[in-house]
């Protein structure tokens, strides 16, 4: 590699970058934030390939929209997966996790969504997609309405060596010559249409939707994302058996949000809404009382279908390399049809050992 | 001042100790648990006032009892109010916060439930209780069954100079001899008995009431706490709106407890439970919020009884001093009967500031 374009050679220096592997491949990756370039931006070859940039969340479209926006922005709405990008890298495609590892799941199923051609007539696109379903080995749960596996929605684009996005009338065409899968577009809005948005907004919550994705139409434009009090209860509900794992204000966060949009709908008091987010608790925190009185430890269970089964042995090194090897269990690794489907567990450490140590009966100064 | 009991020239060195006043009186107030002696431990004249150690918490009757004690126990109701020592000084009494300080209030009120005569018979008694009601200046709500006001409730008692605790039989002999309100004592048990346990645990459940706490009977006697499943959802409806501002543990926590009690009693899925510990976090949030939009700004409501008027300003000052100016406002002191009724709201500052920035229409990374 000739000298890595910038920021790198400044963020090496300052350690915010850190050389990775992917088979024969070395490139480097910026472990933070730096100079403006998001965490996750990598060096390939040459190449700069931008990060992803972290979206706010607005708590009240009212307000929200105005605040962020001064002109009209289109609205999408919002898939609850992970994050990739999309590249070419000679007679393959490579797609990278949000923190900029090249990831050998969503390379190994990439492919079955995005046709090669789209590369070969734009060699320096970077595709921006959520991979959202149940059999995904990152998130517990998956949208509503991907009933197994893994589905792409392609949301935005980016070129090799320019940070900034492609302008919606780009993307929308490049989707449509080739047949790309997209979350819905709502269309065009300016502030002035929070009710109608909210409107809409209102029916996501009702079909169990995540939300909605705001983004301001030119390269570097603005986005801003609003969900529903549906995902509050879902994001609880998937995520109660990590409790003692992630920080209180995980779910604080969520119930503010859901405390927010009820008074902006305007909703009176919701009992199927409060039965269910007491549930949420409840039942995911059962669930790993169960499962800790059976097996001795809390863990998630996680499965997912590669069509190379060498793919799936290099996410597994992937994940232990990046979690350690206490914490990731191979259960299965097998063909069905055209898929080779791995089943592996993830353990949930300090819940475990919490457990651990309440039914031994120690008591706790709190 | 004579030199001052150990520990406090050590702790004094090493500023774990504070001096403190109170009218005339000059102290001393172990600001740390420091050496064994807990945090609220003081030196009053040349006397050491022990203080009240903290008491851990099991979340399983059977394995924490037979894990924290060898022998028998005592089973005693526990309080939702806040603790206080009682000493004599002079011809008066003064109650003591858990702290250290001496409580305005506390020292207002204790005379209406403890005759002087226990400490002419008793001048070294430090007198350990709960004062518990909606009308306290400390804590939002109390218990279900203390409807106006509030009451004492005697649980402990210790002598002036002596860590540790007086025996069951002596404590429960002056109780009687001099009439003092107590909380419910269910006596004497072992680990073993703990479905017993359970089944009185359960009837407090039932009955909204706090949990239980348990006294191995000697000096330096062991103490542990368990509570029901509906003071779980208590403490959150209660504390909600304070969500921000304490840390994310303190519902996460709760919740664990909660859901190991209901496999601890085989309950199976309690709707009602469900919808109350939803309703806890939606209402109480939703309160915050019409709050902030009509007042901007989010602030708890306090009222509580004074016998002396000059007590009440001195407790707002004391509140003053350790809050600071900005988080305390007096509403009304106005004589009512027997009684100077004091006023006052407390700030909720860090959800204040998060409305204000979330109805300004900020975007949030988070």
């Amino acid at each position: 590699m000739s000298l890595p374009p910038e920021p790198f050679p400044s963020a090496l220096e300052r350690r915010k970058a850190r050389w990775e592997t992917y088979g024969e491949h070395r490139y480097l990756r910026l472990t933070d934030d730096f100079r403006g370039f998001p965490k996750g931006t990598l060096a390939w070859d040459d190449r700069l390939i931008p990060g992803y940039p972290r979206i706010g969340r607005i708590f009240r479209l009212e307000q929200g929209l105005a605040q962020q926006f001064s002109g009209p922005f289109w609205m999408e709405e919002k898939i609850d997966g992970f994050n990739i990008r999309i590249f070419r890298c000679g007679q393959e495609m490579l797609a990278l996790s949000r923190g900029g590892y090249v990831c050998p799941f969503a390379t190994d199923r990439a492919p079955e969504f995005i046709p090669l051609d789209l590369f070969d007539a734009h060699p320096d696109l970077v595709l921006c997609a959520e991979l959202a379903g149940p059999d995904n080995p990152y998130t517990q749960g998956g949208p509503s309405f991907v009933s197994e596996d893994v589905r792409l929605f392609a949301f935005d684009m980016m070129r090799l060596g320019h940070p900034g996005f492609l302008s919606q009338a780009e993307k929308t065409a490049l989707c449509n010559a080739f047949q790309l899968p997209v979350p819905r577009d709502f269309g065009r809005f300016v502030p002035g249409d929070w009710r109608d948005i909210l409107t809409i907004v209102e029916r996501l919550d009702a079909e169990g939707r995540e939300g909605a994705v705001f983004k301001e139409d030119s390269p570097l434009g603005h986005r801003t994302k609003f969900v529903t009090a549906w995902s509050g209860v879902y994001d609880i509900a998937v995520r109660a058996d990590d409790t003692v794992e992630l920080p209180g204000d995980f779910f604080t966060g969520r119930i503010l949000r859901m405390a927010l949009y009820l008074d902006e709908t305007g909703r009176e008091r919701d009992e199927r809404l409060e039965r269910e987010l007491g549930r949420a608790f409840l039942d995911g925190l059962g669930r790993s009382v169960e499962r800790f009185k059976r097996d001795g430890r809390v863990a998630h269970d996680f499965r997912c279908r590669f069509r190379r089964r060498e793919n799936a042995l290099a996410f597994m090194d992937h994940l232990r390399a990046i979690l350690g090897h206490t914490h990731i269990a191979q259960r299965r690794l097998e063909e069905e049809g055209n898929f080779w489907v791995l089943e592996f567990e993830k353990e949930v450490p300090k819940l475990t050992g919490l457990l651990h140590q309440l039914f031994r009966g120690v008591s706790i100064l709190d």
